[in-house]
């Protein structure tokens, strides 16, 4: 009963994160009903993505666009906090997602740098793209001062979290001269009477 | 910090009906991480979406394009079900949404036609495009049959399906022998437990 063009986009929406089969037939009526222009501004803002690049260091975005002007050849790989020169480079957050790397910006509390690894498989052990990434970084670290001053293994505090912690937290012990991660407790604004006794636990040992 | 392609991307996207600036972002970075063609082929099932017209009868969509070859004077305007012969032209049911039409069809039990109103405004009150929808369907039943054998307002079960079922029914009396709307009661696979005091009312009242 579908015009094919619907279905299509159905069929391409619904396996992106979060979009079921319901939201993105719900979708594709709207920016219907919306009019060309808009479906044509929305598809170019899809569209345009395709001009940006990954670092080949952090493995987060750059605008490779607006970089040609003043590319350098070191440079040309790198996206901004990489080559930013008044981040420290010996202090590495190993983080799962872009969006991490997003929220731990905002609290302008850290000027290292970062690895970004790729969201953990439900399985629970490392995929081959994340093992060359963090091949990838113990090289660098190798050649670029031997050890690390700290590798922040900046995780979400789950059962898949934990145990990645570990197998990386070992893996990594020769890079570094400390590894840490997060620390746990009561997030500010969250109530003791819905804190599960993790959290509880947590909050409790770590008490200051 | 994000590049300006990203920011585009969350600024147009998380506008869309239950996308925030979260899930926008999160798009974002799959999009990008899954690779130029994939990221052309979304960009593309948008884009296409363009193709599609609204049917001046009852406002659903269908492709201009694959009508194109086998389109006669009368149907160009007009969806597959407003041209198909076997339903009865003069049982209407006024829905709100695309996807009510698409959850009506699938019962496979309605063989009538629809009027597509468009999502009510949270105002309550109906809006200058779904009273030109209601005049239009008035002026068909007049020109075509005189009276209609029966409208169903097929609206959801709320305050203001019910407001509005209320406004539009005596609105469109005249023009059709009998007005219906949907029954209430317990939905098939619900507990009775869990059912609030109105609809457990209705199944009650409308024992059978």
């Amino acid at each position: 009963m579908l015009p094919d063009p619907i279905k299509t986009f159905i069929q391409i929406f619904s396996t992106l994160p979060g979009i079921g089969i319901r939201q993105a037939t719900r979708l594709a009526f709207k920016l219907i009903n919306s009019g060309r222009n808009r479906i044509e501004e929305t598809a170019k803002a899809i569209s345009d993505l395709k001009y940006l690049k990954i670092c080949s260091e952090c493995f987060f975005v750059y605008d490779a666009d607006s970089r040609r002007l003043n590319a350098d050849k070191r440079g040309i790989n790198l996206c901004n906090i990489c080559l930013d020169q008044n981040r420290q480079k010996d202090i590495i957050a190993i983080i799962e997602k872009e969006t991490d790397l997003i929220s731990l910006e905002r609290t302008k509390k850290f000027k290292g740098h970062y690895l970004i690894l790729g969201e953990f498989a439900k399985t629970g052990f490392l995929e081959s793209s994340q093992k060359l990434r963090l091949n990838h970084l113990k090289n660098r670290i190798k050649k670029e001062f031997g050890q690390a001053e700290e590798i922040i293994i900046a995780f979400n505090p789950t059962t898949y979290g934990d145990l990645n912690f570990s197998v990386i937290a070992k893996e990594l012990s020769p890079f570094a001269k400390k590894i840490t991660r997060l620390g746990r407790g009561i997030p500010t604004g969250g109530e003791i009477e819905f804190a599960d006794e993790e959290t509880l636990t947590s909050a409790l040992e770590r008490r200051n």
